[in-house]
Protein backbone atom coordinates (compact mmCIF):
# COMPACT_ATOMS: atom_id res chain seq x y z
CA UNK A 1 0.00 0.00 0.00
CA UNK A 2 1.39 3.25 -0.90
CA UNK A 3 -0.12 6.90 0.14
CA UNK A 4 1.87 10.28 0.25
CA UNK A 5 3.16 10.76 3.44
CA UNK A 6 4.08 8.15 5.86
CA UNK A 7 5.92 8.85 8.96
CA UNK A 8 7.59 7.58 11.99
CA UNK A 9 9.33 7.65 15.53
CA UNK A 10 12.08 4.69 17.17
CA UNK A 11 11.90 4.35 21.04
CA UNK A 12 14.62 2.44 22.30
CA UNK A 13 13.89 1.38 25.76
CA UNK A 14 17.16 -0.08 27.77
CA UNK A 15 18.96 1.29 30.99
CA UNK A 16 21.98 -0.55 28.82
CA UNK A 17 22.18 1.81 25.92
CA UNK A 18 21.93 5.36 28.26
CA UNK A 19 24.70 4.07 30.94
CA UNK A 20 26.92 3.80 27.90
CA UNK A 21 27.53 -0.22 28.38
CA UNK A 22 25.86 -0.90 24.85
CA UNK A 23 26.17 1.00 21.86
CA UNK A 24 22.94 1.24 19.81
CA UNK A 25 22.65 -0.40 16.39
CA UNK A 26 19.34 -0.26 15.89
CA UNK A 27 18.12 3.21 15.05
CA UNK A 28 20.43 3.60 12.08
CA UNK A 29 19.07 0.42 11.14
CA UNK A 30 15.25 1.53 11.37
CA UNK A 31 15.77 4.78 9.63
CA UNK A 32 17.78 2.90 7.04
CA UNK A 33 14.69 0.60 6.45
CA UNK A 34 12.46 3.40 6.48
CA UNK A 35 14.24 6.02 4.01
CA UNK A 36 14.39 2.50 1.83
CA UNK A 37 10.44 2.45 2.32
CA UNK A 38 9.61 5.92 1.83
CA UNK A 39 8.78 6.35 5.25
CA UNK A 40 9.94 9.31 7.16
CA UNK A 41 11.82 8.99 10.35
CA UNK A 42 10.43 11.87 12.07
CA UNK A 43 12.00 11.38 15.93
CA UNK A 44 13.51 9.12 18.34
CA UNK A 45 13.71 8.66 22.11
CA UNK A 46 15.94 6.70 24.32
CA UNK A 47 14.01 6.15 27.79
CA UNK A 48 15.25 3.85 30.45
CA UNK A 49 13.48 1.31 31.67
CA UNK A 50 10.81 2.50 33.85
CA UNK A 51 7.19 2.05 33.00
CA UNK A 52 6.25 5.99 33.54
CA UNK A 53 9.13 6.73 31.24
CA UNK A 54 7.64 4.46 28.25
CA UNK A 55 4.18 5.12 28.63
CA UNK A 56 4.48 8.86 28.63
CA UNK A 57 6.80 8.26 25.43
CA UNK A 58 4.89 5.88 23.96
CA UNK A 59 1.93 8.26 24.30
CA UNK A 60 4.01 11.44 22.87
CA UNK A 61 5.08 9.37 19.57
CA UNK A 62 2.17 7.35 18.59
CA UNK A 63 -0.24 9.93 18.64
CA UNK A 64 2.30 12.17 16.15
CA UNK A 65 3.49 9.52 13.88
CA UNK A 66 2.07 7.07 11.62
CA UNK A 67 4.16 4.27 13.36
CA UNK A 68 6.20 4.23 16.37
CA UNK A 69 8.78 1.28 16.53
CA UNK A 70 10.15 -0.09 19.87
CA UNK A 71 13.05 -1.54 20.63
CA UNK A 72 14.22 -3.87 24.07
CA UNK A 73 12.51 -4.90 26.74
CA UNK A 74 11.38 -7.68 25.95
CA UNK A 75 13.18 -10.60 27.03
CA UNK A 76 12.02 -12.83 29.96
CA UNK A 77 13.95 -11.09 33.15
CA UNK A 78 12.39 -8.94 35.42
CA UNK A 79 13.86 -5.62 33.80
CA UNK A 80 11.85 -6.81 30.53
CA UNK A 81 8.67 -4.34 31.21
CA UNK A 82 8.04 -3.21 27.34
CA UNK A 83 4.80 -5.44 26.98
CA UNK A 84 3.47 -4.62 30.26
CA UNK A 85 4.19 -0.76 29.73
CA UNK A 86 2.48 -0.93 26.28
CA UNK A 87 -0.74 -2.74 27.15
CA UNK A 88 -0.93 0.13 29.91
CA UNK A 89 -0.40 3.29 26.82
CA UNK A 90 -3.24 1.34 25.05
CA UNK A 91 -4.68 0.78 28.33
CA UNK A 92 -6.37 -2.78 27.59
CA UNK A 93 -5.18 -6.03 29.01
CA UNK A 94 -2.24 -8.09 28.96
CA UNK A 95 -2.02 -12.13 29.36
CA UNK A 96 -0.04 -15.05 28.15
CA UNK A 97 -0.61 -15.62 24.20
CA UNK A 98 -1.08 -19.38 23.23
CA UNK A 99 -0.12 -17.95 19.69
CA UNK A 100 3.43 -17.12 21.22
CA UNK A 101 3.39 -19.81 24.04
CA UNK A 102 3.19 -22.37 20.25
CA UNK A 103 6.14 -20.53 18.95
CA UNK A 104 8.84 -20.95 22.06
CA UNK A 105 7.78 -24.40 22.33
CA UNK A 106 9.16 -24.64 18.85
CA UNK A 107 12.87 -23.61 19.82
CA UNK A 108 12.02 -24.72 23.98
CA UNK A 109 11.34 -28.02 25.22
CA UNK A 110 7.88 -28.14 27.02
CA UNK A 111 9.51 -29.03 30.59
CA UNK A 112 11.71 -25.89 30.07
CA UNK A 113 9.03 -24.20 29.67
CA UNK A 114 9.11 -22.15 33.22
CA UNK A 115 7.49 -19.08 34.87
CA UNK A 116 10.40 -16.23 33.29
CA UNK A 117 9.94 -18.14 29.87
CA UNK A 118 5.80 -17.83 29.94
CA UNK A 119 6.66 -13.98 30.73
CA UNK A 120 8.20 -13.89 26.93
CA UNK A 121 4.64 -14.91 26.35
CA UNK A 122 2.94 -11.98 28.01
CA UNK A 123 0.95 -10.21 24.87
CA UNK A 124 -1.24 -7.29 24.94
CA UNK A 125 -4.65 -8.11 24.08
CA UNK A 126 -5.47 -7.51 20.51
CA UNK A 127 -1.81 -6.94 19.40
CA UNK A 128 -0.68 -8.90 16.69
CA UNK A 129 2.50 -11.21 16.62
CA UNK A 130 5.74 -10.20 14.60
CA UNK A 131 8.05 -13.39 14.11
CA UNK A 132 11.42 -13.79 15.35
CA UNK A 133 12.96 -16.39 12.83
CA UNK A 134 16.38 -15.90 15.07
CA UNK A 135 15.18 -17.39 18.54
CA UNK A 136 11.09 -17.09 17.63
CA UNK A 137 10.04 -15.25 21.27
CA UNK A 138 7.89 -13.13 19.37
CA UNK A 139 7.58 -9.22 19.11
CA UNK A 140 3.78 -7.77 18.72
CA UNK A 141 1.77 -5.65 16.85
CA UNK A 142 -1.18 -3.20 18.51
CA UNK A 143 -2.58 0.08 16.94
CA UNK A 144 0.27 1.86 15.12
CA UNK A 145 3.52 0.28 17.53
CA UNK A 146 5.49 -2.07 16.71
CA UNK A 147 7.44 -3.71 19.66
CA UNK A 148 10.91 -5.30 18.60
CA UNK A 149 13.74 -7.32 20.46
CA UNK A 150 16.88 -5.05 20.95
CA UNK A 151 19.27 -7.57 20.28
CA UNK A 152 20.20 -6.39 17.01
CA UNK A 153 20.17 -9.77 14.85
CA UNK A 154 16.87 -10.44 16.34
CA UNK A 155 15.83 -6.61 16.09
CA UNK A 156 16.36 -7.00 12.40
CA UNK A 157 14.91 -10.24 11.84
CA UNK A 158 11.43 -8.59 13.01
CA UNK A 159 11.94 -5.61 10.79
CA UNK A 160 12.17 -7.78 7.94
CA UNK A 161 8.84 -9.75 9.10
CA UNK A 162 6.91 -6.32 9.43
CA UNK A 163 8.42 -4.29 6.25
CA UNK A 164 5.86 -5.56 4.04
CA UNK A 165 3.05 -4.92 6.09
CA UNK A 166 3.91 -1.62 6.37
CA UNK A 167 2.18 1.41 4.62
CA UNK A 168 5.20 3.02 2.35
CA UNK A 169 5.02 6.64 1.19
CA UNK A 170 6.12 8.54 -1.73
CA UNK A 171 9.92 7.42 -1.58
CA UNK A 172 13.02 9.84 -0.49
CA UNK A 173 15.63 9.76 -3.13
CA UNK A 174 19.01 11.07 -2.35
CA UNK A 175 21.69 12.24 -3.67
CA UNK A 176 25.27 12.86 -2.78
CA UNK A 177 27.69 14.92 -4.11
CA UNK A 178 31.56 14.93 -2.72
CA UNK A 179 33.12 17.84 -2.15
CA UNK A 180 36.99 16.53 -0.76
CA UNK A 181 38.41 18.80 1.01
CA UNK A 182 36.50 21.68 -0.25
CA UNK A 183 35.71 23.81 2.83
CA UNK A 184 31.81 24.25 3.81
CA UNK A 185 32.99 27.67 4.49
CA UNK A 186 33.98 28.12 0.84
CA UNK A 187 30.32 27.06 -0.33
CA UNK A 188 28.00 27.58 2.03
CA UNK A 189 26.78 30.62 0.68
CA UNK A 190 26.36 29.18 -2.85
CA UNK A 191 25.06 26.00 -1.43
CA UNK A 192 22.04 28.60 0.34
CA UNK A 193 21.26 29.63 -2.94
CA UNK A 194 20.53 26.64 -4.67
CA UNK A 195 18.60 25.30 -1.34
CA UNK A 196 16.43 28.57 -1.59
CA UNK A 197 15.45 27.70 -4.91
CA UNK A 198 14.61 24.52 -4.00
CA UNK A 199 12.36 24.62 -0.75
CA UNK A 200 10.77 21.15 -1.21
CA UNK A 201 14.03 19.46 -1.05
CA UNK A 202 16.48 19.21 2.14
CA UNK A 203 20.13 20.12 1.26
CA UNK A 204 22.48 19.16 3.84
CA UNK A 205 26.20 19.70 3.93
CA UNK A 206 27.83 16.94 5.65
CA UNK A 207 31.30 17.09 6.93
CA UNK A 208 33.84 14.11 8.40
CA UNK A 209 37.10 14.46 9.77
CA UNK A 210 39.54 12.00 8.93
CA UNK A 211 43.42 12.51 8.66
CA UNK A 212 43.41 15.93 10.12
CA UNK A 213 41.21 17.33 7.42
CA UNK A 214 37.63 17.73 7.03
CA UNK A 215 36.22 16.27 4.05
CA UNK A 216 32.31 16.95 2.92
CA UNK A 217 29.63 15.53 1.34
CA UNK A 218 26.64 17.69 0.13
CA UNK A 219 23.14 15.31 -0.09
CA UNK A 220 20.28 16.47 -1.86
CA UNK A 221 17.15 14.65 -0.60
CA UNK A 222 13.71 14.74 -1.67
CA UNK A 223 10.60 13.34 -3.45
CA UNK A 224 10.49 14.64 -6.96
CA UNK A 225 13.19 12.79 -8.64
CA UNK A 226 13.57 16.27 -11.45
CA UNK A 227 13.75 18.06 -8.92
CA UNK A 228 16.53 16.10 -6.91
CA UNK A 229 18.45 15.91 -9.79
CA UNK A 230 17.70 19.42 -11.23
CA UNK A 231 19.36 20.35 -7.43
CA UNK A 232 21.93 18.07 -7.52
CA UNK A 233 23.64 19.51 -10.63
CA UNK A 234 23.08 22.61 -9.41
CA UNK A 235 25.71 21.46 -6.61
CA UNK A 236 27.86 19.77 -8.66
CA UNK A 237 28.83 22.88 -10.65
CA UNK A 238 28.78 24.89 -7.50
CA UNK A 239 30.91 22.77 -6.05
CA UNK A 240 33.23 22.88 -9.26
CA UNK A 241 33.54 26.57 -9.50
CA UNK A 242 33.90 27.11 -5.72
CA UNK A 243 37.41 25.33 -6.14
CA UNK A 244 38.41 26.93 -8.97
CA UNK A 245 37.97 29.89 -7.41
CA UNK A 246 40.06 29.05 -4.75
CA UNK A 247 43.10 28.65 -6.47
CA UNK B 1 32.07 20.20 42.34
CA UNK B 2 29.90 17.04 43.70
CA UNK B 3 26.26 16.79 44.68
CA UNK B 4 23.72 13.82 44.70
CA UNK B 5 22.09 13.37 41.60
CA UNK B 6 22.99 14.93 38.71
CA UNK B 7 21.14 14.64 35.35
CA UNK B 8 21.53 14.87 32.19
CA UNK B 9 19.91 14.57 28.28
CA UNK B 10 21.21 14.04 24.95
CA UNK B 11 19.31 15.94 22.00
CA UNK B 12 21.06 15.17 18.58
CA UNK B 13 20.12 17.49 15.81
CA UNK B 14 20.33 16.58 12.22
CA UNK B 15 18.22 15.39 9.23
CA UNK B 16 21.44 13.22 8.48
CA UNK B 17 20.90 10.91 11.82
CA UNK B 18 17.05 9.78 11.14
CA UNK B 19 17.58 9.25 7.14
CA UNK B 20 20.07 6.86 8.04
CA UNK B 21 22.95 8.09 6.12
CA UNK B 22 24.86 8.70 8.82
CA UNK B 23 24.91 6.66 11.87
CA UNK B 24 24.92 8.13 14.66
CA UNK B 25 28.29 7.64 17.35
CA UNK B 26 28.02 10.67 19.16
CA UNK B 27 24.95 9.06 22.18
CA UNK B 28 27.30 6.49 22.98
CA UNK B 29 30.46 8.70 23.70
CA UNK B 30 28.70 10.62 25.69
CA UNK B 31 26.75 8.03 27.77
CA UNK B 32 30.05 6.83 28.30
CA UNK B 33 31.33 9.92 29.61
CA UNK B 34 28.37 10.71 31.66
CA UNK B 35 28.53 7.52 33.33
CA UNK B 36 32.31 8.19 33.80
CA UNK B 37 31.36 11.16 35.95
CA UNK B 38 28.73 10.09 37.65
CA UNK B 39 25.90 11.88 35.25
CA UNK B 40 22.94 10.06 35.15
CA UNK B 41 21.79 9.79 31.06
CA UNK B 42 18.34 9.73 31.44
CA UNK B 43 17.08 10.72 27.77
CA UNK B 44 18.05 10.76 24.41
CA UNK B 45 16.01 12.82 21.78
CA UNK B 46 16.78 12.77 17.79
CA UNK B 47 15.47 15.57 16.11
CA UNK B 48 15.67 17.11 12.41
CA UNK B 49 17.05 20.44 11.41
CA UNK B 50 13.36 22.23 12.26
CA UNK B 51 13.19 25.07 14.34
CA UNK B 52 9.93 24.54 16.00
CA UNK B 53 10.91 20.88 16.99
CA UNK B 54 14.24 21.85 17.98
CA UNK B 55 13.27 24.23 20.46
CA UNK B 56 10.27 22.09 21.58
CA UNK B 57 12.62 19.22 22.64
CA UNK B 58 14.90 21.56 24.47
CA UNK B 59 11.77 23.15 26.51
CA UNK B 60 11.08 19.73 27.37
CA UNK B 61 13.98 18.71 28.04
CA UNK B 62 16.37 21.50 29.73
CA UNK B 63 13.07 21.86 31.97
CA UNK B 64 13.49 18.36 33.41
CA UNK B 65 17.19 17.46 33.44
CA UNK B 66 19.95 19.15 35.20
CA UNK B 67 21.99 19.11 31.42
CA UNK B 68 21.00 18.81 27.78
CA UNK B 69 23.86 17.98 25.45
CA UNK B 70 23.22 18.57 22.23
CA UNK B 71 25.04 17.58 18.85
CA UNK B 72 25.26 18.76 15.42
CA UNK B 73 24.07 21.47 13.48
CA UNK B 74 26.82 24.50 14.40
CA UNK B 75 28.66 24.90 11.02
CA UNK B 76 28.30 27.32 8.09
CA UNK B 77 25.69 25.95 6.12
CA UNK B 78 21.69 26.97 5.45
CA UNK B 79 21.08 23.59 6.90
CA UNK B 80 23.19 24.94 10.59
CA UNK B 81 20.06 26.33 12.63
CA UNK B 82 21.04 25.06 15.82
CA UNK B 83 22.33 28.25 17.75
CA UNK B 84 19.43 30.55 16.57
CA UNK B 85 16.71 27.53 17.66
CA UNK B 86 18.89 27.27 21.16
CA UNK B 87 18.70 31.46 21.38
CA UNK B 88 14.65 30.90 20.75
CA UNK B 89 14.36 28.36 23.54
CA UNK B 90 15.70 30.63 25.62
CA UNK B 91 14.74 33.96 24.51
CA UNK B 92 17.62 35.90 24.03
CA UNK B 93 19.14 37.71 21.26
CA UNK B 94 22.15 36.26 19.30
CA UNK B 95 25.11 38.07 17.19
CA UNK B 96 27.98 37.59 15.90
CA UNK B 97 30.64 37.18 19.42
CA UNK B 98 33.62 38.79 18.93
CA UNK B 99 35.82 36.16 20.90
CA UNK B 100 34.15 33.73 18.41
CA UNK B 101 35.60 35.84 15.46
CA UNK B 102 38.62 35.97 17.04
CA UNK B 103 39.04 32.08 17.63
CA UNK B 104 37.62 31.85 14.03
CA UNK B 105 40.75 33.82 12.82
CA UNK B 106 43.24 31.30 14.21
CA UNK B 107 42.15 29.20 11.90
CA UNK B 108 40.66 31.14 9.07
CA UNK B 109 42.61 34.07 7.14
CA UNK B 110 40.91 37.42 7.60
CA UNK B 111 40.31 37.35 3.79
CA UNK B 112 38.93 34.50 4.09
CA UNK B 113 36.41 35.27 6.71
CA UNK B 114 33.41 35.34 4.66
CA UNK B 115 29.64 36.02 5.79
CA UNK B 116 29.13 31.87 5.81
CA UNK B 117 31.82 31.92 7.87
CA UNK B 118 30.67 34.30 10.40
CA UNK B 119 27.48 32.41 10.72
CA UNK B 120 29.54 29.98 12.72
CA UNK B 121 30.37 32.84 15.29
CA UNK B 122 26.94 33.43 16.03
CA UNK B 123 26.28 33.10 19.60
CA UNK B 124 23.12 33.48 21.76
CA UNK B 125 23.67 36.05 24.08
CA UNK B 126 24.99 35.22 27.92
CA UNK B 127 26.58 31.89 26.61
CA UNK B 128 30.13 30.84 27.38
CA UNK B 129 32.10 29.45 24.40
CA UNK B 130 33.04 25.96 24.42
CA UNK B 131 36.78 25.23 23.16
CA UNK B 132 37.07 23.41 19.88
CA UNK B 133 40.73 21.93 19.31
CA UNK B 134 40.41 20.55 16.46
CA UNK B 135 38.74 23.32 14.28
CA UNK B 136 38.69 26.46 16.65
CA UNK B 137 34.90 26.99 15.77
CA UNK B 138 33.32 27.14 19.26
CA UNK B 139 30.47 25.05 20.67
CA UNK B 140 29.00 27.06 23.34
CA UNK B 141 26.73 26.56 26.98
CA UNK B 142 24.56 28.72 27.53
CA UNK B 143 21.91 27.41 30.66
CA UNK B 144 22.25 24.08 30.89
CA UNK B 145 22.40 23.44 27.39
CA UNK B 146 25.89 22.29 26.17
CA UNK B 147 25.95 22.69 22.41
CA UNK B 148 28.44 20.88 20.34
CA UNK B 149 29.28 19.85 16.88
CA UNK B 150 28.50 16.91 15.49
CA UNK B 151 31.19 15.54 13.55
CA UNK B 152 32.63 13.12 16.13
CA UNK B 153 35.88 14.06 16.33
CA UNK B 154 34.95 17.63 17.10
CA UNK B 155 32.39 16.36 19.64
CA UNK B 156 34.54 14.33 21.58
CA UNK B 157 36.78 17.45 21.85
CA UNK B 158 34.20 19.60 22.72
CA UNK B 159 33.33 16.97 25.35
CA UNK B 160 36.55 17.04 26.76
CA UNK B 161 36.88 20.72 27.13
CA UNK B 162 33.29 20.69 29.31
CA UNK B 163 33.90 18.06 31.06
CA UNK B 164 35.71 19.51 33.89
CA UNK B 165 33.35 22.55 34.65
CA UNK B 166 30.29 20.18 34.93
CA UNK B 167 28.66 19.17 38.16
CA UNK B 168 29.40 15.19 38.85
CA UNK B 169 27.13 13.18 41.10
CA UNK B 170 27.90 10.11 43.19
CA UNK B 171 29.28 7.83 40.63
CA UNK B 172 27.39 5.00 39.53
CA UNK B 173 29.63 1.46 39.54
CA UNK B 174 29.04 -1.23 37.75
CA UNK B 175 29.87 -4.88 37.78
CA UNK B 176 29.72 -7.08 34.86
CA UNK B 177 28.51 -11.12 35.61
CA UNK B 178 29.52 -13.27 32.28
CA UNK B 179 26.87 -15.72 32.20
CA UNK B 180 27.78 -17.29 28.72
CA UNK B 181 25.42 -19.26 27.04
CA UNK B 182 23.67 -20.04 29.80
CA UNK B 183 20.08 -18.82 28.72
CA UNK B 184 18.34 -16.12 29.72
CA UNK B 185 15.09 -18.22 31.11
CA UNK B 186 17.15 -20.29 32.66
CA UNK B 187 17.89 -17.70 35.68
CA UNK B 188 15.52 -15.07 35.35
CA UNK B 189 13.59 -16.09 38.22
CA UNK B 190 16.09 -16.25 40.74
CA UNK B 191 17.48 -12.90 38.96
CA UNK B 192 14.58 -11.32 39.67
CA UNK B 193 14.67 -12.70 43.58
CA UNK B 194 18.24 -11.13 43.50
CA UNK B 195 16.74 -7.73 42.33
CA UNK B 196 14.11 -7.59 44.98
CA UNK B 197 16.56 -7.72 47.22
CA UNK B 198 18.40 -5.03 46.27
CA UNK B 199 15.59 -1.94 45.30
CA UNK B 200 18.66 0.55 44.93
CA UNK B 201 20.36 -1.27 42.28
CA UNK B 202 19.64 -1.57 38.54
CA UNK B 203 20.53 -4.81 37.88
CA UNK B 204 19.89 -6.08 34.01
CA UNK B 205 20.26 -9.25 31.76
CA UNK B 206 22.14 -8.41 28.44
CA UNK B 207 22.25 -11.20 25.66
CA UNK B 208 24.33 -10.70 22.67
CA UNK B 209 23.69 -12.72 19.49
CA UNK B 210 26.89 -14.27 17.78
CA UNK B 211 27.76 -17.58 16.29
CA UNK B 212 24.24 -18.64 16.43
CA UNK B 213 23.85 -18.76 20.00
CA UNK B 214 22.52 -16.06 22.90
CA UNK B 215 26.00 -15.09 24.79
CA UNK B 216 24.54 -13.19 28.23
CA UNK B 217 26.07 -10.73 30.66
CA UNK B 218 24.34 -9.68 33.93
CA UNK B 219 25.28 -6.40 35.03
CA UNK B 220 24.64 -4.78 38.89
CA UNK B 221 24.64 -0.64 38.59
CA UNK B 222 24.39 1.46 41.66
CA UNK B 223 25.64 3.94 44.14
CA UNK B 224 26.59 2.00 47.02
CA UNK B 225 29.48 -0.02 46.43
CA UNK B 226 28.60 -2.53 49.30
CA UNK B 227 25.52 -2.95 47.38
CA UNK B 228 26.58 -3.44 44.02
CA UNK B 229 29.49 -5.99 45.56
CA UNK B 230 26.99 -8.07 47.30
CA UNK B 231 24.40 -8.06 44.84
CA UNK B 232 27.02 -9.35 42.63
CA UNK B 233 28.60 -12.03 44.28
CA UNK B 234 24.97 -13.06 44.52
CA UNK B 235 24.86 -13.24 41.06
CA UNK B 236 27.80 -14.67 40.57
CA UNK B 237 26.71 -17.60 42.93
CA UNK B 238 23.13 -17.37 41.20
CA UNK B 239 24.77 -18.22 37.58
CA UNK B 240 26.77 -21.47 38.78
CA UNK B 241 24.12 -22.46 40.53
CA UNK B 242 21.75 -21.98 37.24
CA UNK B 243 24.59 -23.92 34.87
CA UNK B 244 25.09 -27.10 37.69
CA UNK B 245 21.00 -27.32 37.80
CA UNK B 246 20.98 -27.46 33.79
CA UNK B 247 23.50 -30.78 33.65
Amino acid sequence: MTQNLVTAAVLVIGDEILSGRTKDKNIGAIASRCSDIGIDLREVRIVPDDEMEIVAALDALRSRYTYVFTTGGIGPTHDDITADSVAKAFGVGISEDPRAIALLLERIKPEDLNEARRRMARIPHGAELVENSVSKAPGFWIGNVIVMAGVPAVMNAMLDAVTPQLTSGAKTISRGVAAGTLPEGAYASALGEIALRFPDLSIGSYPSFRDGAFHNEIVVRGKDPLAVEQAAEQVADMVVKSSLDRR
